[in-house]
């Protein structure tokens, strides 16, 4: 008799999260012998405990396939977290309730850190309860920090993003420096984990020589040595490019940019950064500067995001399905880089023990010896990544994005409150 | 005899300068008789100053085909004002020995308001000393605020970034809305003229319906109103997305984010009014909100430019040529729109009379009643300037942009200093 799959996104959005979401319907749709429906979590986990499930079944495959060309999340996501079993164990009873009442069978779970520690707990209860449940993680963060995996779907579109927009940017600021701006800061996020603030410095190669600084949250941030740097590439060029990481850390191992303000999540909000770091070229060297702020721009810039992203996206959705047809509990899909160059890679699984939790940083061997910028090494790494393009339809100038009509399940328990 | 060109970008640059630049120069090498050399002025006005003169003849076609992808000033800008007549004659006359030192019969200006006013007392003087010149005026500027043309080159490609970024935000939003951020504000460029502010209005159409609300410089800002409808807005939709200028006024007719910084034009230098917005939201609302800066980002954006503003851009370099050749002196490439729907445009001649010291403002017919949106006739007027992509080329998973040799001409005058 075949089960039903439960599907929810976690925490903040991508460019091709979406593709995920695609790649679990279509291949689900694929083994109707023994799946049933896919349900999505209304906002995620939240959808799960309120029992607000959304039915994708009725969803034509012309709307499936508009999810790979669509940002942000098509079901919702949220920043919940579930705390441990003995402090939240009764929101994952309730999980397990929602789950046997519907059904469900494959819970795959698409998210970061924190979701993969959920997806773990909620497989030690099922087996803990009798519940017959496969638990599986599908990997998504633009941060690109999740131990046991090569790479993160939706890190490479983000860095083909960023640098694209610092490539353009340096064109225009070489263009005005000697009468306006010399010190140009973008901002990008990644509050502990530099991938992102790494990738900016693929905007500069041979062909495309860009005075360029990084400043990486895994580098302390050393304000003299910072500003003498700068003022020696705008004496030698007229101008300089910072990317800057929104997790900056001063000397004190605070956040340069610390705004007293935190998430649900209990992490600090951050922003600031950027304006922090071009305001101290202005004051102390008497600078003029621009400081763009990419915010949620970089992680929903479907229009330019990575074939590569993009595919690597739909086939940890597609192999979420498989793994958990297969009986693999309690794994997040991987990602195996197999070789540099030509690209080459595959998938795999990685138990949830070793993923949770974890937090991989840039490695010191990616960070050039000066710490302001990236190594031949981090390129290698960072290259495949972002390459190949995969724009969305346009219509009348703009991309087309596709919107569910989310048709809800109907409920079968009472309300649950959380 | 055919004498030679002196062609110089001023102003802010954009995505597709440098297409009117490829324009001028393929037009000047298939009109060989005529026109001989085509100089650039390096940075501007100030390279005809000091005599600092790029000479383009030895650039391959390809390099100049590759401009048209590339976004910047090729050949440097300069955000230098020349006064009036009476007050920096010694500057003017400078001009002048400059061309005839290096026999400019064609002085091809290409820019903003500020280079519609010089180039009008350069052609002024030309006559007065009997020099032989011909002055034309190729618009370009991401405001889109230039008198007697239908609209300008380099708005378009700005319009349909601004447009892309808030629809791909927008779906980010929406499905974070419920446990993150419930207000996204985006600023946008447009110091005085809300055009690209009102561009961002595009993201929102009967396919994509958005709750936005729009911050033109055109309307002043009314706190109260602004919180009810904001309030309004994530009460029906859970979320709500805020297009601001940089340029956005108060009560008092006061930039909002007033800095105190001015540029050489003596312009405030602006920025933070898309901060302070979002902070009066959470201040007063009690909302969580992000905010996106795209500063430059928005105007070097090649990747998404615009195919109608890129044809535009080259056939104003085009045009500029061929109405210096046929003895308009004194006048602006203009372009004229004939239909809306489809588009259909063509090209005119606007004396720089008509021209200079003006501003386009976004009419009131075009701004919504309630002042936060923009009309039916908005639409009609913005949509045709968007369509159209014209992805420049990529490799290894970026675009690929040309950086000219920019040979100098050899110096014949002694040194001027400014």
């Amino acid at each position: 008799m075949p089960r039903n799959v439960f599907y929810a996104q976690s925490g903040g959005v991508t460019a091709v999260i979406n593709a995920s979401a695609a790649g679990v319907i279509e291949t689900a749709r694929a083994n109707r012998a023994r799946i049933g429906r896919v349900y999505a979590g209304h906002d995620g986990i939240l959808g799960a405990l309120a029992e607000d499930l959304i039915d994708t079944s009725g969803e034509r495959a012309s709307a499936i396939v508009g999810l790979t060309h669509t940002p942000g999340g098509a079901f919702g996501s949220a920043r919940y977290k579930l705390k441990g079993l003995a402090e939240h164990r009764a929101h994952y009873e309730r999980l397990i309730d929602v789950f046997r009442a519907h059904d469900i069978g494959y819970f795959l779970y698409n998210g970061g850190n924190d979701s993969a520690d959920t997806c773990l707990k909620v497989a030690q209860l099922a087996r803990e309860l009798g519940y017959p449940l496969t638990c599986v993680h599908i990997p998504k963060t633009i941060d690109n920090d999740l131990a046991g995996t090569d790479c993160c779907p939706g890190f490479g579109s983000v860095a083909k993003y960023v640098a694209t927009s610092m490539r353009e940017a340096a064109f225009d600021v070489a263009s005005m420096a000697r009468t306006s701006t010399s010190v140009f800061v973008l901002e990008v996020m990644g509050r502990h984990a530099g991938w992102i603030t790494a990738a900016v410095g693929l905007a500069e190669d041979e062909e495309h020589p860009i005075p360029l600084l990084l400043l990486l949250p895994e580098v302390r941030f050393d304000e003299p040595r910072f500003l003498a740097a700068v003022a020696r590439l705008v004496k030698m060029h007229g101008y300089c490019c910072i990317g800057v990481s929104e997790g900056l850390r001063g000397a004190d191992g605070g956040f340069l940019s610390e705004s007293g303000l935190h998430d649900s999540f209990g992490h600090a909000q951050l922003g600031g950064a950027g304006e922090l770091i071009a305001k101290l070229t202005r004051d102390r060297l008497g600078l003029k500067y621009h400081c763009a702020l990419a915010d949620y721009l970089q992680r929903s810039a479907r229009h330019i995001a990575s074939r590569t992203d993009l595919e690597q996206a739909y086939a940890v959705g597609r192999a979420g399905v498989l793994a958990a047809l297969a009986g693999q509990n309690a794994v997040m899909v991987s990602i195996v880089r197999t070789a540099d160059q030509p690209y080459r890679w595959t998938l795999s699984h990685t138990p949830l023990a070793r993923v949770a939790g974890r937090e991989r940083m840039v490695p010191r061997s990616f960070i050039r010896r000066d710490g302001f910028g990236i190594t031949a090494r981090a390129r290698t790494y960072l290259q495949p990544l972002i390459e190949g393009e995969a724009p969305p339809p346009f219509r009348r100038g703009l991309p087309r994005f596709t919107r569910l009509a989310n048709r809800r399940v109907p409920r079968k328990l009472a309300a649950y409150s959380l």
